[in-house]
Parts: C-alpha cells; sequence; structure tokens
C-alpha cells in the first residue's frame, strides 16, 4: 500500500511515495518535487501542477495522501500559494477517492523527530534513518514531504488501535 | 462569449455566467453560488466544488474565468478556504483553454460602482442595474460574482485599446 506524502507548494510542491511494510522499514519508491517556472502566469503553474499531482496519482494509486496542514505564515503571499496548491491536491485525490489527511508541522516533528520542537535538520536525519537512504532527499521541500508520509505510518496503527479500543468499549 | 465571474470560497462559491454584447448591456446566463457541507470532510468538500466547478466549465465554455484575487483576510482560516479554492477554479479553467484574469476587490468596486470605496450594498444596486434585473442576486458570493465578470467586461476594453495603441506605437 502507497502512501503519497505532500509538502504543497506552487513553486516547489515536495512529495514522497512511501510503501508501507508490516514488518521493517518502509521504503520510498519515489521522493522528488513539482516544480512550475515563477516567470509563468499563476494560473497556468496551477493548471500545470494539476497534471502533475494527477500523473503522480494514476503512476502510483496511493490508497492514503498525506498532506501538511496549511498554517498561518508571516509572508501572506506565500500562505495563499500554499493554500492554492494544497486545494488542487487534496480535491485531485479525495476525487479518485484516496484517503487524505493533513497533519500539522508539530505533528509531523513529534512523530519523526520524536518532539514538536525538533529542527529541520533533526527532521532531515530521521528522514534519512527511517527511509534507510544514503543522504537527505533535496531540496527540503521533498524531505517534508517524506516526512509528512512518515507522520501518517507512524499514527495510524495508533489512531485504528485507539479507534478498536472505542469501539470495544462502546460495545461492553 | 461568456465570461464567468467567481467569488471564491468553499462553503459557497458564487458565480457568474455573462453573455458579452457588441452593443447594450451584458445578460446574466446563470447567476448562484456552488455549495459544499460545512459538516463534511474538508478534502470531499474540494473534489465536490471542483466537479461542480467542471460542470459550469463544460456547461457553458467561458473564454474568460474572472476571479476575485485573494488578499490578506483577518480571519487566517476563511482566508485558507479562499486560497483552496481559487486555486481549483484557476487551475480547472487554465487547464481547459480559458483565459484567467484576477481582479482585487477594490478594481472591482471601481469598475462597477465607480469609486474604490463603494460600499457591498452600492455594488449590488450597481450589478442590478448593469444587468437589468429585478433585484439582487442572492446570497451576496452571487452578486460579488457577478462584479467581478463585469469589472472584466469594463476593464478588457480599455486593456486591449492600451494595447493597440502600445503596439502602435512601438511599430512608428
Amino acid at each position: 500500500m502507497f502512501v503519497l506524502g505532500v509538502d504543497p507548494g506552487v513553486s516547489r510542491c515536495g512529495y514522497a511515495v512511501l510503501e508501507a511494510r508490516p514488518a521493517g522499514r518502509a521504503r520510498a519508491a519515489a521522493i522528488g518535487v513539482l516544480t512550475t517556472a515563477t516567470t509563468e502566469p499563476l494560473p497556468l503553474r496551477l493548471a500545470e501542477l494539476q497534471r502533475e499531482v494527477r500523473a503522480l496519482l494514476g503512476a502510483y494509486a496511493p490508497a492514503v495522501v498525506a498532506i501538511e496542514r496549511v498554517l498561518f505564515q508571516v509572508n501572506v503571499r506565500t500562505a495563499m500559494g500554499v493554500g492554492q496548491a494544497s486545494g488542487i491536491v487534496m480535491a485531485e485525490a479525495a476525487g479518485r477517492g484516496c484517503a487524505v489527511v493533513e497533519y500539522s508541522p508539530n505533528q509531523v516533528k513529534e512523530a519523526v523527530a520524536g518532539w514538536g520542537g525538533a529542527g529541520k535538520e533533526e527532521v532531515q536525519r530521521m528522514v534519512c534513518t527511517l527511509l534507510d537512504l544514503d543522504r537527505v532527499p533535496s531540496p527540503a521541500d521533498a524531505a517534508d514531504a517524506a516526512a509528512v508520509a512518515l507522520c501518517h505510518l507512524a499514527i495510524e496503527p495508533l489512531r485504528r488501535a485507539a479507534a478498536r479500543a472505542g469501539t470495544a468499549g462502546r460495545v461492553r
């Protein structure tokens, strides 16, 4: 089962396709960034991003798309671009039946590095370790996307267990 | 030739399909809102919005999509939803070959009501007058979308004339 992690953005949209394995480490099937040229008009860039996201979803048919939740950012222009990109990714993913889950930056840091205050390099080192990679995926957006997917793989079993326990509690 | 005006949003996305006529007033072919249920998860709502936007573009095949430019809003949550909706609309429109033009709220007010400080009701009254409607389109998002489309119809001839003048100047 593939999980697609996404760090949304218009200029650079990080992605990581991870394969969950019942035992042992997850395998990275693809890690990279989708880019659009800043010299092009915004609507054309968004259409290009949409095509590339579709191609990714078509190529790997992930069951789950885990996406970094957009929070307030100091730069409003950047925040808007991130919002536009995340809207496109979520619509495309949900439209083709993928489960779409959002994780906050703090959730990602906690799940991957052990604490919400972890620095970027700390998270990147853990991405390397957890995926058994020779070096940190570059650019940073690609590593961030891998971290989001790893966060989902770490949290999902706990969530399921909690749901099972909750159901059992209600049944009793 | 149809112009589709859009006031982007996830809960309510206003739209107005106007037909430009060489002489006289523009005709409103359709004015309304696309809505998604706030009780549904965000990714499903965005996918639904995307389907509805596609249906609109398919039904009217507008040459131009005019969209209200997303500016800083006090409510970050709202701003993010507007960004996500606008990203979906722009990608869908540009992806099928429509020209996509953004207008700021001030440009819309200036073009429709004569000055950038115009109030909402003033703009709505002018939308009624310019489209020869019996009453203000409701909800407000629908009227706002009509105003964006009217803004494009008012500004586009001036822009073309300026472009022609500029070209003539360079040729001489």
